[in-house]
């Protein structure tokens, strides 16, 4: 038996390498959530390290939770480096999608151990990083533009609605679109895309019905043509609540059954079993009494679209 | 054997009643720390938790983290109560030192569960909760004044320096004192009376020397007195970093020397080794790097005064 061990070995070794090589290949984008919940739990707040799959430069999506999700994926082993070296070397820059605090606390909160990096998002959002979190009274100015002095720690890009622009330092571009999250509130869809290949990630949102608003709908018509392409590989989405919250208390949330409302406008465009297995990442489950048991169930009910839905965690990779 | 059962467990009983009681009489304040890094770390944040000995009628020093320290908490069996019933019902008001995110974040983001309460600071602070975290963009206005519509859940309570206001709904009494925290940037430190004893706790502040101020020694004149009639229970003070930091990087805080040069100041008003077993509870260590065990062996280092250095721990309460 002795003289079949390093061959065996070998085989081993080819065979997983080979295994790797292809999955990469199969995959467009690693995603490591750092913070899952909708509010509340302040260790555990919407944000998602997202990189062009074989790639380790990441962008935040969202930065709720840093710190806290950090050291659950250095503790796991997602990273080896340690926590303030992933935070410095591996997030290239932050997307925010709308700027209510339980979207950047983590950002503001471990901006004195950050490096410089961009800050992408729409005006809206960056107006109000710049004149309530980074001004001297609330914290200290890290921006490159508000009160003086600017330490200019971070250079805040103004994105354009529905425009293409680069990540700097991956391999990534994003696409921004509006969304409406307790109206006149605003938050932000990111459409980001690696090659020719997409990720969809969308802040709090409300339902079109609710809000009285077409945003969704215009977002479920500009990524049609992804979707029967087979070149949109997940939607990140938001379902803060379960189906008995009163339609006057959502604040901009969804429900399950009006996260499958939306599906279902954007099933009807697509065409019959377009939907099928797509992979919908359910975030921003309020982590109240059996909150997440009950979305669970309402969710299972009601796929009849046979969605790929997926509940994330912190610290443990996603790979699209 | 069996007929002597009962009446040790009878003796058993009344030892256990009567040392508990013995215990409360003999201590004046209860705090639970339900966060006690200084910054990074969302998950543990500057709160505690302070009740007159006996009661359960709480008020939050400072709430940089809520929800993830009194999860540890209710874990620990420190409170019966689900967490949301404890935030609701026991915590009866908030005593702020500084705006600054790392002490009002828990504050801001668990707001739509908390219940009714008052919100206690000077008034330097007061302004920078309604002006920039509690306002529509930012968040949602909680608060009674700024932005309309403002849904009153928090009703502020301007604080009158050295002036002593009662904390409704407990048996307590606070009187605040002007900090110097990276001048021009103010923090407060809170006196609080339960009888005839007090508990002193102060916000993030830099030392005099470093500061160019004399809000310290100003401070530790007013309470010499209560050191010598022993009336001073504990003191709640920070050191954020360890000697090694350079003076121009403190911003606004201490070091294990800084401290004990303060400390020495205190100790020369009040008499030779009027300090001696004073409980002295180290805040806000930045947990970076090899930080926590450097501060620790420096202050052990430097405790001429042989204070009674405390490390709190987050759900671990402490009698004093």
């Amino acid at each position: 038996m002795k003289y079949y061990k390093i061959p065996f070995c070998l085989v081993f070794l080819f065979l997983t390498i080979t295994c790797r090589a292809q999955s990469e290949n199969l995959h467009s984008f690693r995603v490591v959530p750092l913070g899952v919940e909708g509010g509340l739990n302040e260790s555990n707040l919407s944000s998602y390290m997202l990189a062009a799959a074989g790639t380790d430069a990441f962008i935040g999506l969202d930065a709720g939770t840093l710190f806290s999700g950090l050291k659950i994926a250095v503790n796991k082993g997602v990273f080896r480096q340690p926590l303030t070296e992933v935070l410095r070397k591996k997030i290239k820059g932050y997307l925010i999608s709308h700027p209510h605090l339980d979207h950047v606390a983590g950002l503001v909160i471990n901006s004195p151990d950050d490096s410089n990096k961009n800050i992408y998002a729409l005006p809206f959002c960056l107006k109000v990083l710049e004149e309530k979190y980074f001004t001297w009274e609330s914290w200290a100015n890290f921006g490159d533009k508000g009160e003086a002095p600017q330490l200019k720690k971070y250079h805040y890009i103004d994105l354009e609605e529905n425009k293409e622009t680069a990540l700097e330092g991956t391999k990534m571009f994003v696409q921004p679109f509006l969304l409406s999250h307790s109206s006149p509130g605003l938050s932000t869809a990111f459409l980001i895309r690696h090659d020719s290949t997409y990720l969809l990630y969308l802040g709090d949102t409300g339902a079109d019905s609710i809000e009285r608003s077409d945003h969704l709908k215009q977002l479920w018509k500009h990524i049609t043509p992804l979707i029967i392409d087979k070149k949109l590989k997940a939607i990140f989405i938001e379902v803060s609540f379960p189906r008995s919250q009163p339609d006057n208390q959502l604040f901009g949330h969804l429900t399950p059954d009006l996260l499958m409302q939306e599906m279902q406008t954007l099933s009807s465009l697509c065409g019959t079993s377009s939907l099928k297995g797509l992979p919908v990442v359910i975030t921003h489950i309020k982590p109240a009494g059996n909150n997440e048991q009950q979305i669970k169930k309402e969710l299972r009910e009601t796929n009849k679209l046979q969605l790929k839905i997926i509940f994330p965690k912190q610290g443990v990779p996603l790979n699209f």
